[in-house]
């Protein structure tokens, strides 16, 4: 272990994920201090993460660098493996085709890809590329590391134009680059990399698509070829059916089927227009957060989606935001569409003024948002032009963060469960670069400390990855494919306030600035939307269903007693099929029309006066009375209940 | 009487007000046809109306002229008398100050004004010129029209750089220009005006205001005085009262004062910020609107703000309105916010397929549209750049109009008389230029005039109104203090369908064209919010109000059982005033924040558990129980009642 007390200029620390303090020899790598931890580490380390950065073990630390480091037990060891999987991907292309041209080949979230140029595949290879690349897996062969000099590189990669395009401009940052070699094969890579291609584990290729080098629609397209690895078959072949039942449940699919929203041509990219059927869902959505919201003491304002740019000039956004934003001129004047509504708040919050007694001050508002993302990269609801925040904002006394913060995560969970969504949280702290005094900084994260640890919540703390402007925690969730997704977020800011010389009078009658939290339940509704589609696969609850009940006349003679039923359901999103088809046909309809339940009526119903009640489960049950069935929807609904569980009961 | 059969090369025809033609030879002047139609009308004509533009009486009318006379009796006479009135203001003017130039001088819907340049005048030189004013007014000149060439116009302005301009335009369109003379003054004008001076009636002098020459702001800064003009003293102090009355009223005073909204210069100009007050009642109307609209049966849709500009060129909007749009590139494409809702609902349409028996689709959104105005002419919340219509957007079979014409008048009536306000409509029937054939031009006009018919309504008929696309149905309606709006509209259309292409499969099995509707029942929110403001002097019906009822301890003594009161109330919006202050000074507090309800609570309440109402015409009902109170209350929010008349009952 070091010396902590030792300050020899030779000496510089990193800091742990416990946030103690290692000090080290200047020029030490992630594999030393690993070592310096304890030699068990030392020997399993894999590769390490340098201020959030995925490195190679033989990097050098740098001093105050929040060091980590990657075993195979790390969740990112997974990322390192596809990584080397993507080298022997194009370790078998270049034996397997003439002269293939190499240009990146990264891991991702799900897997990795390769880019080639030259390349004439198609998926009907992917067998023996894929039985190519098993065997160099079975060749076990030694990923070795080499430094190597731009010279001697620019010798090595003569034949390879994109890779020789990279080293260009590696040659502006140092003289030395790195190669990676396996076998016969090796690239120009940063690493990091497994020890050999024995531990690249089970290897699937996926798909190929076109892609631009360096994704500018001005350079030539090249080949991509996406695939995956895991460490066993049964984790791969898991993955291939959530691949499959996200395919199933893709939202783009499900909202034409349901006819929730589209997205034109006419129209423009990335901007949704949301059909009658989504907009009930989106409208059901919209109405829980404002009865939460009422319910916790909000206030509703509406700002304008377009502002003069001064604001983002006075709220800082300005420098950071512009080339997302979309801007145009009037006169004189700059104007734009508003990339968030924290501004606008804090201008309605500045436009009083304030007592101590009048706070907490607590703004919501469905506001709409615009960001120019790259036009390749919208999708679906997923990735838009604009969408809608459930935003809110609160203006308090220091002394209040712990009760407001409390109310907020009280609702936050609620609203997760209500869409029977598990979900973890964390602690984000204090970062290097960060505004507000010492004194806040500790208070407010105390007090977001003694909320977690009060309510007896699991919870993990990110140390230093807190925003500059204030801590804050973070949710995440998984829906019922076991996607994670980032959730709602409790953010304190000390950074705008300042900005906009909020401030109140204080019991002492003197001018205090007020802390500001920003807070949102859903987050984006387009986003939140498309995620409840999927995970519901279109199949919402009783409550959010864009039709809730269905009457299907078993013939003719039962349509008169089919529309009297329907009206004993009023106030329910209730229709009467009333097409000449068969029962079964009819049956079928409501099924694939993702109806929660299904009401068959024929002679012995209208002779009982009685209806059947069908579910989505195909269960039915006969004979059942409306004033019966009504009671349990009115139930049902009121408690946003998930299941259509009338059959269960 | 003329011979309409008569067709030869000289005679011409104009179209008078009830419909019929009046055959007159080429040349004839607006006098000309009075006297044609009869010697008693000829000898009152004072001005004309040509296609609805107010012109002399002797200008010549041209062939298929829509033809007006306008006499002493005519809505129109006070426009000409005020012009008559400026004309006499620069006269006095020109009496009292040396030299001044002159600008122009028109009448106004509310009087008139004339802007001068090189003069230095103050409000307290307004006895003096209203006295010089009343002096021309006695000497009662006759006022003589007088054509002139241009070259001898010239002459005479050669001291007038401003008329000079002006002359120089018309010396493009013609040879001769008029001047109206009386006494000793004369100006360039195109008229009309009354016989004498002896005509102009009572001359009132308002304010003066800086304005440019032509409303251009690179031009010269000049002295506007506004001035106003009634056939008697009496009709002038009722105007007088009126404008104070409009001036305590002002919506932009009263929304400050009820922090209602605002409007700020870093947010930019015509962009209203809603404050919770004011977000309070503008989502009430909103509400009211959404019940009446599901009713109605409406499916509420959500569309973007910012679409592609194709959309417009596709809707044809573009060429007409792309100067009042804001527009901005990105990449390759041009986007504009939307300046109407119709062809984004149109764009959700055609994306589906519809048989006969889905129509009529009926389309709901509260929907944002922006439209450049200019910046001088922004004010509050009357006219802005971003304002939310509840539009609302019909698809249906030609057949299908009366039915929801007929729907669409009974909800729009019941908005108009939920907020006491008195209407009137017209029905405007095809224009000179128009889309559509015959067939559906005269059977859309008769399902109209037979709503109206079968209603028994009082309605006008404004032939030749109608849009271009389409008749429609114009309301109109007045506030509390008699000043007329524009109202909700129903307007068909035949050319959107055609323009998107829309269809339906009729029974027929054919692809058929459906009819569009255009409705909206406030218009404007923004413009509706300001008009009831206005109306209500910020005094809100109780569903409206932002503040319902306000709950006054006498003593603090009394605040324990305040807040136990006041927690009776829940689902209203209450407060209770718990600062140490006098009754008195919390009943004026109250009062002044225009709160509906003041409930008192003292010693004497306490004890019996009763409590003392006082309503805002400060009418006061002791020993009264919450809950025969708060039913009284349900009761006047549910039906919307205007007035808090719990004390009346």
């Amino acid at each position: 272990m070091s010396e902590p007390d030792s300050e020899s200029r030779s000496e510089i620390a990193v800091v742990l994920p416990d946030g103690s303090e290692l000090a080290v020899e200047a020029g030490a790598t992630v594999e030393d201090c690993a070592y310096e931890i304890g030699p068990g580490l030392g020997s399993d380390t894999v590769a390490g993460k340098l201020d959030g950065e995925l490195v190679a073990k033989e990097e050098p630390v740098y001093d105050g660098a929040r060091l980590e480091i990657v075993t195979e037990d790390s969740e990112e060891y997974l990322r390192v493996m596809r990584h080397s999987a993507a080298h022997c991907l194009a370790q078998a292309v270049e034996r397997q085709f003439d002269d293939p041209k190499l240009a990146i080949g990264p891991p991702t979230d799900d897997g990795f890809y390769y880019d080639f140029d030259d390349l004439d595949v198609d998926e009907d290879d992917f067998a023996a590329l894929e039985a190519e690349i098993e065997e160099i897996v079975a060749a076990d062969y030694e990923i070795e590391r080499e430094e190597v000099s731009i010279e001697e590189a620019r010798d090595r990669l003569a034949d390879e134009p994109y890779k020789l395009e990279l080293l260009e401009e590696l040659a502006e940052e140092g003289e030395q680059v790195t190669f990676y070699g396996q076998g016969e094969w090796a690239d120009l890579c940063a690493g990091p990399h497994v020890e050999s291609t024995g531990e690249v584990g089970v290897v699937k290729l996926l798909e190929i698509a076109g892609a631009y080098w360096r994704g500018d629609e001005e350079n030539p397209m090249q080949t991509r070829i996406y695939g995956t690895a895991f460490e066993s078959e049964t984790d791969l072949e898991a993955f291939l059916t959530r691949m499959e039942e996200a395919e199933e449940r893709d939202h783009r699919k499900i909202g034409a089927e349901m006819d929730l929203f589209s997205i034109q041509d006419v129209t423009g990219p990335g901007l949704p227009l949301y059909h009658p059927a989504g907009k009930t869902v989106l409208r059901e959505l919209e109405r829980f957060v404002e009865e939460l919201n009422e319910d916790a003491g909000y206030d509703y304002v509406e700002t304008p989606h377009v502002f003069k740019t001064d604001l983002w000039h006075k709220s800082g956004h300005y420098e950071n935001y512009v080339d997302d934003m979309f801007v145009f001129d009037v006169d004189d004047d700059e104007f734009g569409l508003k990339p968030m509504n924290c501004p606008g708040h804090a201008a309605i919050f500045q436009d009083h003024s304030w007592s101590y007694r009048d706070l907490p001050i607590r703004y919501a508002e469905n506001g709409k948002v615009y960001r120019k993302e790259q036009r390749g990269e919208l999708s679906g609801l997923s990735r838009t032009w604009a969408f809608t925040i459930d935003d809110g904002h609160l203006f308090l006394t220091p002394e209040g963060i712990e009760r407001e913060v409390e109310a907020i995560m009280d609702v936050i969970i609620e609203v997760l469960e209500t869409f029977d969504l598990d979900y973890g949280m964390a602690l984000a702290t204090r970062p290097e670069k960060s505004v507000g005094g010492d004194e806040i900084w500790e208070r407010a994260e105390d007090q977001l400390e003694s909320v977690l640890e009060k309510r007896n919540y699991d919870y993990d703390v990110e140390e230093g990855d807190g925003a500059f402007y204030g801590p804050k925690i973070d949710f995440e969730f998984e829906d019922a494919i076991g996607r994670g997704w980032d959730g709602p977020t409790v953010q304190l800011d000390f950074n705008m306030p300042d900005r906009f010389d909020l401030s109140y009078v204080g019991e002492d009658n003197e001018e205090h600035e007020p802390v500001m939290i920003h807070r949102a339940l859903y987050g984006s509704y387009e986003r939140f939307f498309m995620m409840l589609i999927e995970h519901y696969e279109g199949r919402f609850p009783l409550w959010l269903a864009p039709e809730q009940v269905r009457v299907l006349p078993i013939s003719d003679d039962n349509l008169g007693y089919a529309h009297r039923v329907a009206n004993e359901f009023e106030g329910f999103r209730i229709e009467v099929d009333d097409r000449d088809a068969t029962l079964e046909r009819k049956i079928r309809a409501a099924h694939d029309d993702r109806v929660p339940y299904q009401i068959i009526v024929g002679d012995d119903e209208e002779d009982e006066g009685t209806i059947s009640v069908r579910d989505r489960f195909e269960d039915q049950e006969f004979d059942v009375g409306t004033g019966e069935f009504r009671e349990h929807l009115e139930a049902e609904r009121a408690e946003k209940r998930s299941e259509p569980d009338f059959l269960a009961d």
